[in-house]
């Protein structure tokens, strides 16, 4: 047989979210138990043509795939006309080391699997009394988060806050397609909500620790590098809970990073999202609780397998 | 346009193996010249399956395609019909980062780019006179490294030596097929041909230092792990010349590395193939010669451009 190619429009159809959100649950779960394999990624930049690659290998032990995905941001490439964002994720047998598929998605499984994991965990964590929901950004994966979120609950208005008026208004558009009320908010009404959700490229803190409520939940997306931040340190210092996806790379990259410099906590004051995601109701707080995400290659592996599933039954 | 995905025969039929050979001569050259990026690879292991992965990423500066390639051993495939390597090479636009096309490829351009980067040491270091050529090892690149050789000088009756007469006289019959005389022979008759070259998966050294004849030359191809080994660090002491593809892979896990932790060579005592290959004339010894090849990722990046442009025009 020949190597089986898909492209966006075919992933789109034959993907279940709630088999995505299903394995992607199963896959923090398993890496908070060290049953995963995600050797460091490989980097390659491109000045000259203002771009850079990431390969990432995720494998979930005793799963029947691996994956090898490659990311790539072309700056330049709106310009002509193109997506910034080019990849491809490989599907391999994990028992043969066969290539089983090659899904040319855009990186939209990146996009979902990110948004999966940080719609858990909100879920998780924001218990039953959600007044209010605040996402800061505007851009896709600020869309997916809420729109994933809304698959797992209901959700009151959201307020939206952007760079600029206008793409906020834009995301409310957006998010109204997916059947979701927003409106665009000044910042320390988003920032003051139930519920905040951080999903910018920020490399400076997005909210002031004192805009965040009592009891409030905050799931930060953005920072997956070391120059990027999201939260100020010193809202670490008022958490009742620091929920990482993966201890290291949150040291290394996350908000937690800057946390730690800035000594506002301790490197081991967070526990991993399998072990909320295990037993949510055990971790629910009346104070403050902040999930750090900065993406782990096994979720790659994880979705990847879901829409290999679907598309070659 | 759908994302093209080429198998072996297409890509037998579409490769010119003397634009692979200038290929791999240029980036060889480039890659001394510090004008190649290759991250360090990624490894996987599946200890269920005995199998394990590979992954290498390539680029050659300036060029118009950067690789992504995942090479696969699964030691139990045979045992179900299946070939054990297995693996794709991914090719990206370096300007864009689009995918170009997949190369389902069976592992075969690692062995082309392996093959035409020893040919082309050997046939440089070789000089004019070579009454006899060996090879010791009797696998597919051992067949690979006597076939590219003969594209590129004419070749008297090569002398095999393998593990058993057998696997020699099935490797002899493989090269009467590319019209290359060779007749097995034992290991201190090809130890002492003016050119031998190695490609064997030995962990200990297959030839004795004394079996070497003043002034030969050696082509080592199969130590690519540090637990591997093919030549007696003794050789390396009587060595006029030493020649590595990637210094600092060498001497991680080259039979370099062997030599210099058993003390018979300096770390320093390696120049590049790439030197040689940009003047071949000066680097001519009447001494012993030894070229130690790891194998580096910018030659497949190399290899898959000409593979692509052949394919795609």
């Amino acid at each position: 047989m020949n190597l089986p190619v898909f492209g966006l429009d075919e992933i789109t159809r034959a993907v279940d979210p709630a088999a995505v959100l299903d394995a992607v649950r199963q896959t923090l779960i398993a890496h908070t138990h060290g049953r995963t394999t995600v050797p460091p990624p490989m980097h390659l930049e491109f000045a000259d043509a203002d771009g850079d690659s990431h390969v990432k290998a995720g494998y979930i032990h005793g799963a029947k795939d691996f994956t090898v995905k490659v990311a790539s941001s072309f700056y330049r490439n709106p310009a002509i006309g193109l997506p910034s964002n080019q990849g491809l994720v490989c599907v391999f047998d994990a028992r043969t080391g066969q290539a089983r598929a090659v899904l040319d998605d855009g990186g939209m499984l990146t996009g979902w699997r990110t948004a999966a994991a940080g719609a858990l965990v909100t879920d998780a964590l924001a218990g039953s009394g959600v007044e209010s929901v605040g996402v800061i950004g505007t851009g896709q994966q600020a869309e997916l988060q809420i729109a994933w979120l809304a698959k797992l609950r209901t959700l009151p208005e959201v307020r939206v806050t952007g760079r600029t008026e206008a793409r906020a208004a834009d995301l409310c558009e957006r998010l109204a397609r997916h059947g979701i009320p927003a409106r665009p908010a000044p910042l320390a009404e988003t920032a003051g909500s139930s519920v905040v959700i951080t999903a910018t490229a920020a490399t400076a803190p997005v909210l002031a620790a004192e805009q965040v409520s009592a009891g409030a939940h905050i799931t930060a997306i953005g920072a997956d590098m070391p120059h990027k931040n999201e939260l100020p340190p010193e809202l670490f210092r008022r958490a009742a809970l620091i929920v990482t996806d993966d201890h290291r790379q949150c040291l290394e990259h996350g908000d937690l990073a800057h946390a730690v410099r800035a000594g506002t906590v301790e490197d081991s004051s967070d526990i991993s999202i399998g072990r909320v995601l295990e037993d949510p109701a055990a971790w629910l707080t009346s104070g403050i609780s902040i999930a750090d995400l900065t993406g782990i290659g096994a979720l790659d592996a994880a979705v990847a397998a879901v829409v290999v599933d679907a598309l070659l039954g």
